[in-house]
């Protein structure tokens, strides 16, 4: 086996075959490949693609560079879900827990934040005591116990994906849609979920900015999923307004608490409810309605198990910035846009996210915003609120607002939250 | 400058500036960008290209890594030829005295065979004494003294190339028409010469195995040539056919002393002399008839001279092979196919060739042939002679050579030579 054939084979349109994907990535994982020819098979499979039955051996490989856990021993059905990604997403907080309070148990393997988009782990490491660092054995516990955990990728799952998401990074060759599907996918099969809901981001805050091409998205992980008895749906959603009322760390868990009281912004409520309806078909839980355990406490109760269970304290204050600055409205009207990608990059820039994954986060830093597309406004009100500990950040988080808002005279209908539906 | 937006730029298929082209040339030069990230831009290349400008000034800083040899100071012209590598191919051994005794001063750059394609440095090093490692001062007095000089490249010469070549060589982007250009054009225009005449192989032989592609690479080629002031032509000169009636080192060199001394198979002598009326033209020298030199003495006087004046001795017997393996002709009639890829794949098992770049060569080891395509042949007349000193190398060049022949009941004409000009 030699890798320039690899490469060749693939940069000149034709099929890798199984011996070729299967030596390429144990090879690669273990170092015996060098970079310089790794980025060059993926620039290549960036131009030429995967077919399915490729894509479906490559992720396989990737498993197999670690191992998939083995849930079957828990007595409930488990269900995870995926986001790929968008500004004020805190839906994981909480579905995880109402999934638990539903009766099924989700084995979430949860990402850090990178650039605009926020991540799971840093918003629930604002939470005192509390940590994403399970072995196997805790999480058969915790799963077992309190029915949801949210934990960080350890290195026995998809070790080949840590490398090839790290050279992709670097070498222009992360926009690949079957690199981009096997990278989420690998994982999401090797923490041993037996059902996925995906959540594909469509708009402005989106990793990807087309319908069309997250439509391809979408298609590719759920065949990934089917090939590897994962069953699988995705829903397309739109993030060119961002989600909710809040992005950064610690505001987003408080909203996320606010809607595990039952409260919290409309289309916050309405796609954790539509994820969560989901999740609980592919499991024959359909006979519960999640709103009800949203109302009745058993959500909130299923939330401060799961904190709990991985020593946090959800009765303890969260921090919070020393300031806050106030944007006001500049007219009167109906608010007709509110760019998700500058609010994700002003809020990124007040502290919030990190441009390399080594960079630490505030937990504190943040945009909260008191009203969003389709509703009214008058020119003077409070319309964004800038939280953050260090005021010379305040001038690169007001520029990246630039344009990012518009007030309409005439009235403006929020953007459908559900653009999609592939199963 | 951030060498991920210059892979993205080139990705998406944008144009690079002169300020990404320059900074990414010097900087992968001297270390500073890991091959990873240039392996990724180079595969990008290959699959989007470069247009005139970005591949004039991508060649433009591969020259500027080293420096641009001045020849001003010679009483004479500069013309040089360049071939992209064939079967059989000693024409420049002819060529440079050739021009050499008509006037010109040839300041040849040459390099080493790899695969089945030989290099003129084997072929001379194969003259006792003769070397090919002067330095530039070196190089302008045997140029002003006896008019040729066959170089190896120096340290100084497009120092860029040297790095990009051996990327390219593991990383499947070899085969890119503007990268084949910079890498060509580059030591060309730093060697100095002010006009070039060059001579793209098209056949099962050659580099290009077709005419449309091989025309392209000569108008990439001439087109970088004018953009850098050196008057330059190319012929696309037909590769199916092995040239001549020798491929191996030492064997070569036998038949190009043969050509100088007026006599050689008359293909070789045809394409001499196609190239070097070219060449003749570009800088004015038309008025002499090359073919004149051939016969009276002057090209063998001339040879003569660039030996010596390099430390061989013209006048010495050549090494030759211990082992003689005949093949004799499978029927009566006329020689109808004799492919060159598959004689230059039998003369590199037989030991006339390297697969990498490191490897040794044998100055003996070869393949003759008794006749050509368009010749007639009787049975079992011998058709091929293998020189060899390892017998344990036979089984390998007899089984490249597994459909190599074929000899028609009904006359065949021989291939053309010249396939097209391009100015």
């Amino acid at each position: 086996m030699n890798v320039i054939d690899v490469i060749i084979t693939k940069r000149d349109g034709g099929r890798l075959s199984d011996e070729q994907i299967d030596w390429f990535i144990q090879r690669y994982t273990a170092g015996d490949i060098p970079d310089e020819q790794a980025s060059a098979l993926l620039m290549a499979i960036l131009f030429r693609g995967l077919d399915p039955a490729e894509l479906a051996r490559w992720t396989a490989q990737m498993i197999a560079t670690g191992s998939r856990a083995d849930l079957s021993g828990l007595a409930k059905p488990t269900v995870d879900k995926h986001s790929t990604g968008g500004v004020g997403d805190k839906i994981s907080l909480i579905v995880c827990p109402l999934l638990a309070a539903c009766g099924a148990a989700v084995p979430q393997t949860a990402g850090r934040g990178l650039g605009h988009t926020g991540g799971t782990l840093d918003k629930m490491e604002t939470i005192p005591g509390w940590r994403s660092t399970l072995d196997p054995d805790e999480v058969m516990r915790v799963l077992a116990d309190s029915g949801a955990v949210i934990n960080a990728a350890g290195p026995d799952l998809a070790p080949a994906d840590r490398k090839l998401y790290a050279l992709r990074d670097i070498t222009g060759t992360v926009e690949s849609i079957p690199l981009i599907a096997s990278s989420i996918m690998s994982k999401k099969i090797a923490e041993g979920t037996g059902a996925l809901v995906l959540d594909v981001k469509v708009g402005s805050g989106a990793f990807m900015k087309d319908e069309a091409r997250a439509h391809e998205l979408a298609e590719t992980m759920v065949g990934l999923g089917a090939a590897h008895g994962v069953r699988t749906v995705a829903l397309l959603t739109q993030m060119d307004v961002p989600l909710g009322r809040t992005a950064g760390n610690a505001l987003e868990v408080v909203e996320a608490v606010e809607v595990l009281a039952g409260g919290g912004p409309s289309d916050v409520v309405e796609l954790s409810l539509a994820l969560a309806r989901e999740m609980l078909d592919l499991v024959g839980l359909d006979r519960v309605d999640p709103v009800d355990l949203l109302h009745d406490g058993r959500a909130m109760d299923a939330w401060h198990a799961l904190v709990r269970a991985q020593g946090g304290d959800p009765t303890a204050e969260l921090p919070h910035a020393r300031e806050v600055e106030v944007v006001t409205a500049p007219a009167t009207g109906t608010l007709s846009r509110l760019d998700a990608m500058a609010v994700g990059v002003a809020a990124w820039r007040l502290g919030a996210g990190r441009a390399r994954k080594e960079d630490a986060v505030s937990p504190v830093a943040g945009v909260t915003w008191h009203a969003t597309v389709g509703d009214a406004v008058t020119e003077g009100q409070p319309l964004l609120s800038l939280h953050l500990d260090d005021p010379a950040k305040l001038p690169e988080a007001l520029d990246a607002l630039e344009g990012a808002v518009e007030v309409s005279s005439t009235p403006v209908a929020p953007p459908p939250m559900v653009l999609g539906r592939i199963d």
